[in-house]
């Protein structure tokens, strides 16, 4: 089915063809920078944007994100990778080479609320989005007007304690049929087992508010109002099977005072989840994240 | 004793001679701002600013802060604020009348970190926090140099849980002798009782960290950074007698990533408190901030 | 025609139906604010939020914004303005009643670049722009299909220079048979003239790019790229016949580095556009915007 | 003489001993970064933080900034300098090889408005911003006490435009004498002439306010107020011979509203200039900036 953005992306495609993203994560030590670009050096690659961190020079751990452009990269992938292997093995890496011309296929889930769904939608069409959004899966028929008008299946699917199970034997088997990377919770308001978080690991973002101090349980933005804070938070992380305590990352936060009940804090934190989750999606579309530990280092 | 900034105080003094604030908070209905201004018009008062909030027009509670100057100020303020009693009585007013010439004395609290007392003294020499700092009280030596070259006392009280009692108590005789008007705990280590608390009701003022999500406990740093936070906050607050939650003040926060550790953090932190605590501080000099519950109405 | 949004307005109208805002400026003098509250008092109104200021209170302008409540309102309106006569003679007072649930009736202009139509059209869906969009008109095809999808006329009214006058008739015939009350140039690449500028006097708003230092001339984003300047703005205002020169609504600025060559910079700063003229419409639309001289109060 | 941060500065020395920072910018080729990094490596260098850029891949320009740590690097760096030349004349490379313990050299320039002054010799109490302070120069007596009393020589030299020549005579004798590094124009209100500029090349950092859009000419800020600006700023540049038009280091805003007059929005001025030198100074020191053209790489 052709949908709404099919041509811009086709362009961005044949646009980014010999474009490849290299993550690599390592002990650290002397020579990792040489033995990588001296590589991509013998292949005729050419570096354009090259990030590197360590958590420590002296036995820390080294992280690096290089792109690069090399021309017919489609015919010269395989080899490529094979070629590293040698370097790889010398200094115990962990590798992954993305190409950008193969665009992530997204599902994105929503409950009620459709802000972050929205906000994903709008940065989508205007193209600063590149994501092949596969399906949105719902547990309500609300969205699915503007979902389907953008020709982007909708899929109803009920859920609730009782059918967790069922309900997401039939989500996995959908995502799997549709070779999904990465899927969204925009503001999808059932818990995830640890059989579907385990199915689908650092490939899960979501979303919170957050603020300070923390207002854990019920009601926290008639909380928040009642204390008068002063700032409002969100907090875009990786699902893992410590509710809502995954990898970070990103946060933001807006001012608030006095004259925001609670209802206009909530709606204020719904503003900055939007821009949180929506810069969140993209670095992991750009492959910007590496995880380590239970943080990320966003290059 | 003459000290720093003597000159500057008196100007300001001399130029505000004239000038009133009127805090007001009262169950909110109709007919209030028409009485008070109407009072004031009735003195030929000009009122120079005016604020007001409601928590809820049907039934809420009611506040106002009224800036206003008035010809020979000096001699017409009790007959002022007797003639006010009626005003008052009639809306079941709390009523503050202050007088921006009569400066507020402070006393700073500080331990060893001292980029708090030096942001403070820093915008005191400045002249935009103004106020007569009649003492620093500190439990160790360290800050004592710098202060007397202000031409400030410094007093060392050194304090720890076996002698609280005993310290309070020197330290409240102190405070009490110079009609201190409001203490600023300015990264100040200990514990305060109930006592020394109660003896100085909402004019007790704390800076503290803050994080999203919080981390409770020893070495927030230390755990922010191995969660990979990204904002790293603080928060100055009124001190009651639950440690670190009464009524805010003021917040902010500063973007760390993942290259800042836990040291770097600390660091940044140490900036974010020194601007919150100044702007907390400020406002209230400046009679800005009323309290209301467990909540702040800043104007 | 029933429009997107038809629902949601009709319901804000039934909610707002007993509030008003009344916008006043006039010379300060000692007395205004007890004569507007008494009158309120008098009438039983309630004031649900006020905002004043004066240029200086000795000699200076003095504005306020009072939003009120009162029941039956729609009867009462017309009774209310004619007995108000007295106090705005009294005072030599510019006063204003606006009506809240008289939706304002909006057009937006705009060229071949759809990011702040898109965004009022965002805002608009979500609730947070209350107005009727009643037509958007542009110069170019682009944008019908989205316009027209959420029930909005679209007029295509091609313009050049040459043809300049009879395009400018057209466009205040439509808007004069609509009762458009403010009229938003969303990226509307095309001069207007003093008579189209007249007829509309601080009704229409502009946005456009800004930059310290500015970049006056052709190709802004190419020089600020040269020169290696890292803030890149916009600026919201109304329309004068000083171009570009008239009153400023709002600004904001993103931060850009070495690494964001024109075209990024470009496309930030039309993100900057997007939400500066978003809330310079919002204020606009909430009447929070008393006009001085050439230059804005925003309450 | 020794001075207030004497102890501080030959602490950060020691620890710092053997580390040292490579900045190179060349033309842009496949190989740069394999070349740079074998390098080092065959010294057992170790990388502790590295950012490159280049203006296009594709014939542009490259920019890197290593940093690294080598053992007993003092007795090295000749031979290490030596040693690079070849890879330096392979890729027509502009080289510098900067060694952290080696602390540069500042003078500050001021005249009346001692902001800025005050924000550097903080900034610089507090450990933030390493340099030997080696002296201040002032064409006025204010700022005379405060500099002395932290150790630092003070030389007043009255100016203006008649005596110029002989001024910055007198001036580059004392700057040669004491191998100064950089010059910072703290709001130093006097012109410097081509002579002086060209004696210290991309050596010396200028501060000055900004406004969006400009406000060119005499009394900016009242004009700003008048225009009803929201935001004032301030940038940071090299200084060249086209007056407030050198390469931009930083820049920053704040906003204003209506409440702010002429004088108010000053004040708030001289708050981001004095965050936006110290910024400026601080990169500076750290070897953070590169000069490409009439633009700045910031690593």
């Amino acid at each position: 089915m052709k949908n709404y953005n099919t041509d811009k992306i086709e362009a961005f495609k044949q646009e980014h063809k010999n474009r490849a993203r290299l993550l690599i994560s390592c002990p650290d030590q002397p020579g990792i920078v040489a033995a990588i670009s001296q590589f991509l050096s013998g292949y005729q690659a050419n570096i354009i944007e090259s990030n590197q961190y360590s958590t420590d020079p002296h036995g820390g751990e080294f992280f690096t994100r290089i792109v690069f452009e090399l021309d017919d990269l489609s015919n010269k992938a395989e080899q490529l990778e094979a070629d590293f292997q040698q370097v790889k093995d010398q200094f115990q890496m962990e590798v992954s080479f993305q190409y950008v011309n193969q665009i992530k296929k997204m599902a994105i889930f929503v409950s009620k609320e459709p802000h972050c769904l929205l906000e994903l939608l709008w940065e989508w069409q205007s193209g600063d989005l590149v994501a092949d959004i596969s399906m949105v899966i719902s547990n309500h028929e609300t969205s699915r007007e503007f979902v389907e008008r953008l020709g982007i299946p909708f899929y109803y699917i009920p859920a609730n304690k009782d059918v967790r199970k069922q309900v997401e034997e039939q989500q996995i088997k959908l995502l799997k049929e549709h070779d999904i990377d990465v899927i969204v919770l925009a503001r999808y308001m059932q818990i995830l087992t640890p059989t579907f978080v385990g199915t689908f690991n650092q490939q899960i973002i979501n979303i919170h508010h957050s603020f300070l101090p923390a207002f854990i349980g019920a009601k926290p933005y008639e909380r928040a109002y009642h204390r008068g804070v002063k700032l409002i938070g969100a907090t875009s992380h990786y699902v893992t099977n410590d509710l809502d305590e995954g990898p970070i990352i990103e946060q933001d936060i807006s001012r608030v005072d006095h004259r925001d009940n609670a209802a206009a804090m909530k709606k204020i934190g719904q503003s900055v989840e939007r821009s949180v989750l929506a810069r969140a999606v993209k670095w992991h579309l750009e492959d910007r994240i590496l995880v380590y530990g239970n943080k990320t280092i966003v290059f």
